[in-house]
């Protein structure tokens, strides 16, 4: 259960309004690596922990703030938007401040949002939640949570570079700091996963046995730049320079006629040829019927469930045309032949 | 520029066709971290790289690669799929084993892919771009590749346990190798980040000195688990037990009128009382204009442009009515008051 | 700031598993009338309410309690999930319950999740922002309030029907009553708007003056059932019988020639009529240039950037060929014309 | 399996960077007719390709292409960005050249992507795999390749037209010829197909027979504008020009009482007329369950399992109340009434 | 079935261009709240409605008419974009109108939609169908529809707010006229179901009496705002100002280990120690299978599927090695200890 | 406008329920390729037409008619699911038809629609905008219509095999020749655009002038397979056999440093040495600022914003640490050197 105090956990004041820079910190909101998603990623993997004791607390401690980190970069897109020109007219624009501004603005911020933030990143893009991971192996999901603080402090150090404004740049140092406390933290909780024996480098710390040995340590070099095998990866693993495909060709099978894939069976190439006008009843793949079809047409004259349906029916227009009737069985081999000329 | 062979990277050759792990088997192949996000991540990122040389080529080594991973599972789903009983009507049905491939088959790998695998997860929902990262910051994205590479191999691990098909599993112990070597490889290079004095541990490795002092090395306690500090993390970080929120109220300012947002200047309490009936001749903040309202009514009985208009109107209107005419200052204070009645 | 207590606000208990419950109950966790609907909604709300007091404390009273109903349902579902026998092959299946079970399970659940929640809805379709409204008009987004809290509260009981156990269904119940609880609060909160004279019927409540009083009071049938004019609601509302459409031909203006959308000046057809053969000199709107072409050719025999250039160019291929040489001005009218046969 | 090289298909440089441009460029990157489309529909339909030999070497050849494009676009929209002026703040713009380039930039490829291009399109939504089609049916995916190029082709036709820079302009030029020879290459492919008798005019082609003959060949005249018949298609197809609906009444059917859709069965007019505070006891369809019920109140007075039971309850509460007491049978009839006044 | 008429159902005339207000009424055509979800709201409300009459003859009629709104807006895009410096190049921009419009200009609108209107908001975000609700409840759905029409007309005042144009003011009174009537045509269609006896206050109109009795009437206070119970909806509900979690801790059950979740069961602690290098032989739950392990090593020395053969290779291992082999069952217990020393 | 008639176009009445089916139809509905995608392509293309007359006619016809297929199919599936076992547990399946048709079941139809149709997929993704195009370009879009309707026709083509029910299947029957009409329709449309010489082959019919001319003709063979010169496409087109990469290598230039992305400038490599805790004064590109690290620490001791100050704090550092200071210009080149030792 959650409790909430008004209170901002850190303060949130710009010195002036700033539309533009409003617009770009949605990314710290609803971005992939906005506070939203690490608000989630949190709270489902502390939830989803199987472990009681200092990993679930530690991931649920950090969890809570990050809502309202979220609260703080919400409260400051309000400020930064009040009196915003969003209902100025473009072609009223007297001036390059006014018109970058205008440029610059999220249209959503004032007509969906009457001037607040949304859960959107700076291109307009909705939050999903597809951005977390949460998937009860602490080693992989720190090695996620580490990476996610990375991004978020990185991407919060350039708009720290984007803004001019004190009480803005105030607070940014705040959630900088944060990110330094947090990347900091899942990297200790990664060495102690390790120290208590509950996973190892590779997550998961499982069948390692059962994987294949032979490529389990190899670089494939498949592009053509040649300083690859100069890092200090090749200690551990060595740069495999002239790799060749293990596997046979990549082929699909034939298709279900009944999905109607194109496909040609090779064994079509030996069926007999009929003359021009002939008449062939035959067994289809493709809908499972019996047909009589006139040699030379696109269709079939007719449609059977039986064979013995379609002998008769193909006899019949045989005789009719005054042409040769071949009977074939299911499998297309020829069973009989019967000349009405 | 890319070439390409036909023969596969790994051999994808299941021993018998199973529909309903080609369905589970999209999570390889479309999810967040199957290997068409592995693919783009590391292309974006090779592409974006700014150090030509030995990072660079690892990166786009590994890229080169990944492409070819998912080569081998689409093979592998159209495989798996070869005569699965895509057209069963569900009332046929005679056995459980055929319930359970009905119910657990992908409806589109048959009717939007005709037998074939789709560029989506084993629910169905597609790939998006949004599941990559390639910020041009080394550190940030080689922690991002080797958690990627962590998910990748999680999810393979758990595939793995869910078919006993040889031939499947046999292509599954090579990918989970390659996740080894991958996941091996990014931890190096970070290693190897900081042995170059390119990054240091936490990223961007810029702005320390920036961020605030007080607060980057806390862990704030909000969440009443009682074992957080118990964590080896505590021997570089503090946890702060009892946090107190640093900020003030989070309030939003006044709302733009043109944009319609509920709100009661406060003002509005000291409107003085008039009797019902009066004629009151006043500046609405909503638009901007003048207008006249009969006390009681929730419309204006008159809407102007100027000040002047409006008195006039509302002055006819209270003498037609024989009631008293309030007209207000702009800022609502009464100006002049008239009694016709 | 928000603060969190690891006790859960109502038990969450299920009698024994149930996989495919779990799969359903997804739609109340990510489903665009779930819990995280709700939660975002109403804290989006709260920091963008203009006015501070009642109705901000209303909406953060009831979003704080709403996180805590997604940590209800993703501890319910982490609990279904225990032993479900998520790496059964279908081959294997016995009997029709495991059948049932099998076909009706979640992929993602398991490949993803680990056994855990996830943050998507009973279709594995992520929830994103654009589920949730705070449009900063009370009026508006309470309406829209009692509105997701009637589906939220329609859904629940629908699940409730789903299930036997008892567990879940006490949790359920203890939904039900939340939801009843605040689809009334956002009633009441409506009719306190208007109470206070802050907002109408109608929201936003103003432009009433401006907007078409025509038709404002119109239900225009343009859908041929015969009763809509039964309805109580033409007390207020008057049924418009038989409409005809206001407006002119909906058509669009002639496109920039840059952009290459298909067009064909009516002027076209005045064009004269020159013999096969002949050579014209024009200027090309579709790419601002000057032309040479053979009369019945497809394309320009050559292109210049002046006229004077393209009428040499002109000049001598007439010349050359023998035959009349037109030379137009840039609007297509005729300039010159010279004959070389 | 896939080889790079890391030398560009055709040169990427552009003269001078254009911020403004990288961000338009974005569209034939990760739009749906973006080189991120034709690569994975190539791709998937050469892997599903049921039919070994020209068509399937053809896709494949063109797929390993389109990879190459995304490479050349991903690195000419970083040259573009090279000093763009990502930080500047608006407040400081002096001209509008600026102040068109500030508002006219994409803010991810800066706070995201670090200056270089994102797998999203000009509105930065990001590219996903619902973009692509692979049916396995080749005249169908060859017609959807034919439009893709087309579009593809259109749209860089027009950014063609957006830039003054010869060194975009001659990249450009490379994609327009590319985009050309692929349309041609599909529509010829289109005929080889109905030259090697595989598949026809229709996709797919099968089911003639089975087709609704009726209206195989006639265009519904449903919108007002008269030309329509006089195109040459009605060579082959009629128009029908005062087409009249063939079915009944869209009706849904009674709902499912569980999952509470609004309902009044008919019946329920015909209910025998009670007196105010008589009691009845009946069976609910909407919980399947008998109840009691005193006339006038909106719920019921209580709930059993079976009708003995609540005949029972129903029995005492109208002595109690010494009213009338109505029993109805399952389907709503009265079966008894008894009087306890 | 539907017919359509070119002649729109109001003028759709600007006075004159102006791409950026084309940019921002996007919102209206495919917001979230815009005219494509009221037309396939109501669209599938109606085809869902199970009762045949008034309510949903009103829904048909409602939604007829919007898919108008959809075609007045778009033909007003259009016209909105004749002649909009789409192909400008950013450098050369002269004057601040010109740098305000090519900021605030849709780039998508051109490149995509060749000057035309796109199926997307104002952030280029396509329509989706998740923004719809169609439940077969009338009473939860024409809340929702009432709330959809509140925000359009909302969203509608702002966007006229926006424009000086009086063609374009001129539509817009009319759907702010329109958006009012559907408004109350919904709120009154809610008294109708009351009136009725379909629906009463609270949707559905079902599980009362099971419905948690002790919850649905407390309003939790669960944010330090003080003001929440000065509202008048205390006059029903009633609040709890000191509201306990009512549950146990939120915990998960432990992991299936198929799936690899990081688990620690609490008896691995009670293991007995064993000196650096002695052998032991035990059950791994990882993967069912019996395991042979040095002491002080990481990974099993053999792996085995059944004890006898585990203990086999054990012995000899420990024999080899001059250890002690010590043999667990199944459940950890030691079962024998052998001294090889 | 828009005029709707309650009777369906075409007759949409199982014999029987199908819920297994109706989740299938959904592909027909809200797919890709489904009718809301053709419904909105057609309406959007018309609206944006540029030419009065024959196509836009055509085009708007045939989107009429479209919004009554999305009917039928959806009146088709709330029939389909009349019955539905959406409340049935799993744990209480006895056969296995049961068990195959709650597997196989869409969750959503019944928690969402209330056993109505979704504007969703088979895999329940919404449908979303992004599936349309309208470029104004005739035969670009015309070629996607004609390619629209291949794959409609095909994936109706796979439903009705997957159905026996008489009555869906008539309808399907109804909706192949439908689509027969369509295909030829915009075929024909294509050849009509040909004659009236507004477009050629390739779309747009323009710039091929401007287009590289010596790619314009050649498939290049990038992928191994040998067949694809043996196609009839080599009649007008060249396979270019070993094609070389035309560029210079995809290298991306210096990042912006105050974008954080990791980079070396060269220089680097040239620093002079010195000893360990030697005093350097120095300017960081990487913020602008000047520096004082003392040699051998991570961290610069003092930072400032001038050069003098900065060199005056490095020269006591250095006299009280007793080293050498070290002096170097903005560029890094050595400028002074002073011995404290």
């Amino acid at each position: 259960m959650f409790r909430h105090t008004k209170n901002l956990q850190f303060e949130a004041k710009p010195e002036k309004p700033d539309p533009v820079f409003a617009h770009k910190l949605q990314e710290l909101i609803g971005g992939a690596y906005g506070e939203l998603s690490v608000t989630w990623q949190y709270l489902f993997q502390g939830w989803n922990c199987r472990i009681e004791g200092k990993y679930k607390d530690l991931i649920l401690d950090t969890a809570a703030e990050e809502i309202g980190h979220v609260e703080m970069l919400a409260t400051m897109v309000a400020r930064l938007l009040e009196g915003a020109p969003a209902t100025e007219v473009a072609e009223a624009v007297k001036d390059p401040v006014t018109a970058a501004v205008l440029g610059g603005m999220d249209p959503q911020q004032a007509i969906v949002g009457g001037g607040g933030a949304l859960p959107a990143d700076s291109n307009g893009d909705p939050w999903n939640g597809k951005y977390i991971v949460a998937s009860g192996n602490l080693l992989a999901d720190f090695r996620a949570n580490a990476a996610a603080e990375a991004q978020g402090r990185l991407q919060t150090a350039r708009l720290y570079n984007m803004t001019d404004d004190p009480g803005v740049k105030e607070m940014l140092k705040f959630i900088l700091a944060r990110d330094t406390v947090h990347q900091k933290q899942w990297l200790r909780a990664i060495e102690e996963l390790r120290a208590d024996g509950l996973e190892d480098e590779v997550a998961p710390s499982a069948l390692f046995d059962e994987e294949n040995q032979e490529h389990n340590s190899t670089i494939w070099h498949l592009s053509d730049g040649a300083d690859g095998p100069k890092g200090g990866w090749t200690r551990d693993l060595e740069y495999l320079m002239e790799p060749q495909a293990l596997g046979g060709p990549a082929t699909a099978p034939p298709p279900d006629p009944a999905l109607f894939s194109t496909f040609a069976p090779a064994a079509s190439a030996a069926e007999p040829e009929l003359a021009e006008g002939d008449v062939q009843t035959f067994y289809s793949e493709r809908d499972g019927k019996w047909k009589n079809q006139v040699e030379g047409r696109k269709r079939a004259s007719s449609t059977s469930d039986t064979k013995a349906e379609a002998q008769q029916a193909g006899r019949e227009l045989a005789k009719n045309r005054g042409v040769t009737h071949v009977v074939r069985k299911k499998d297309g081999e020829i069973a009989e032949t019967h000349d009405y000329s």
